[in-house]
């Protein structure tokens, strides 16, 4: 059985994240979606808001796990035996910098693969951070994040 | 009638912008550029101020309106009858920024088409957080921003 | 009144490029689509196969001529009284040869401006290189191209 | 049980695919190596050549089988019963074309994810064409190939 | 006798560095090592704190020389009578900032040459906000700063 | 005193090679132009017309010599006692390539070091496949090819 490790901010989670959770539930046996507490992003939402709406999200998937973490990506992926991180490919400037932290945690663990995979092009343009910044200017999120999520969004930047 | 809409935070006006708003004349029959208020940025200068030296800069152009904008980029394009959105493609990284908020636009609002302009090599180099820190550091900028830019961030940063 | 000029090969034409000749008729009154000899890229279709399938695939567009074209991309642009020059813009690969041509074409015409389209994400994958080696391999291309061309391509390549 | 397709030239093999074919053992529990006649390559071995380079360079590999294979990839992968189509991430132009085949290849077999490794980035310069070109012209490839690779590049271009 | 200038806000200094001063000690008679005060930067240590860093790691190698620096880069440059700069190419978003900073240096200082050197590939991965990142972590970065630092990190966020 | 290798194909010599001679004159106390017989690259002038219009353009500039060669970069830049190779940076696309030969090339010889240049911005859209096909339809080139090479393309492609 392998198991592999979906490590996000999820601030807040997006029908691309869910593209890549299904995506890897045909690849693994589990997976362990992790949801950072993102100390140095300041999220707009608390690690436990950022839970309840991913637990909400996979809720009719078989083999995901959610779960808070902190520290070190490698040790968490250890703890929980995962052999696989899952990175998402959206365009270059992530390509490049997801190349980077993948080499610097297979220096730090060598036993643990990062793989990449692509989102549905749907999601070329689809981000947490633009999703923020449309809701907070009140523009239509429909079909871009599930539909707790956009309560969620409503309720934090008034009805959109 | 065709009005293109060429939005930014023009903190300060350069002479990139200008030949970009240049070509955009040649293309479209009116253009509108809209000083975004820029909350998230923390400009140097006011909305005020960088209102001011656009339309200082653009006084021999016809065709050209200058306005301030907050809120949703589509809603400001729609409210203003215009049927394109003006963006520059200096280099690979603003292309990929660019693109993405392209296509959620395109989402927001199909019937808006953004176009990208090359503006002249010569202003490759040339965007106005590098002219902040060239202003700030004493460095000449002569040839590169209008004559009242120059003078407004010599008042601010002292004589250069 | 203003006119946009469309280079290609169309070796065959694609919805791809379809998509983008209908963004341009937004933003101009005429679009011509100039069908390359193509004589150092070999292609699969002569130029009248070619200009047959372009034009039998933008028949129920108005405003858009279809003609073929040799030599200087900026002389038959200025023969045709074109103000701009459309492409394309589909990654970054293509934005690196493309910037640089457009850069040689305004130093040979500085009065015509090159305008870069995004297609629909949809067509992100679709170029006709790809095309042909799907065609080629029997692979199933409804939906990518037009029914004409895929026609053309059964009866280049057998029964697909 | 899962199997994950490896599909290629190898003209020749070199460690940069040993890496990959190592890091995709990890993840699955078969890899097929697939061998592709490239008749469009005009590659400098024959596939029967290049099938006994591979064969001997995977030899002490358990879980994996090297076949040829032509045609569409996804009919390959499909005969194969394999879930997932490997592909190594050596840089961002390398990253483009995989995306936009993997995009083809997901319209065409949306059930067959492709995964992207990273190579370890000792192999970052490593690929086939560079490999024939240093071979002709006698430059030392020790470390980068394997001993019988070695023997059949000198045998083809004189003692190195 | 030329002398090569080598600025960097060096928070703090890594093997990557030195890698690359060592490079640049091949090709010029002297290097200047001007570390920045990155007053915009918020840098984790002191100037003084990263002074006596890089003096300690640089020790044993001739032609160097360590200095601190404010102010506009080619005015440093121009005083020390350095006659390049140099810049570490690490990636491609490094290589667009780094270029577009070097055309701006050039038309402040058309005298001054940008000179880019490839660092080692083992350090690829490695750059100072990483370094930081994994240190806060407390992950271990034996072999990718040197002795000193590695002391220095400890002290900051505790045995690592 | 150092010597400076400049490789390339110069099929023909334009205004952008010439400038990046310059500027490693202002490095190095000698550069090396050395025209590759470019075998594989199937050149529109044989080596010996590169050659004549090389030194032709580089008539007035102290410290340089043009040779031809053949075989490996390294050995060549070896025999001629040179420790760095001196490569343009036009692009993106130009790096990836550039850098890739240039990890390899440390590799045969750990020694020679790469030396990346930044043409003038004037030049970015300047390279020989662009100035030979721009000649083929008969377009000015003036400003951008010196005089001999005017004169020889236009006896190569007719009255331009």
């Amino acid at each position: 059985m392998r198991t592999a490790f979906y490590p996000g901010t999820f601030d807040p989670v997006t029908y691309g994240h869910l593209d890549l959770i299904e995506r890897a539930l045909r690849l693994f046996d589990r997976v362990i979606v992790a949801v950072g507490t993102g100390r140095d992003k300041e999220p707009m939402l608390t690690v436990e808001e950022r839970l309840v709406l991913v637990r909400e999200a996979v809720r009719d998937l078989d083999g995901v796990r959610v779960i808070s973490f902190d520290g070190l990506l490698v040790d968490a992926v250890r703890e929980n035996g995962a052999v696989a991180v899952i990175r998402g490919l959206r365009e270059i400037s992530d390509f490049e910098y997801e190349f980077q932290m993948a080499l610097m945690n297979r220096r730090l663990a060598s036993e643990i693969e990062t793989v990449f995979l692509m989102p549905n092009e749907r999601y070329t343009y689809l981000n947490s951070t633009i999703v923020k910044e449309v809701a907070r200017l009140g523009g239509d999120l429909t079909g871009l994040v599930p539909e707790t999520v956009l309560t969620a969004l409503k309720r934090r930047f008034g009805a959109g």
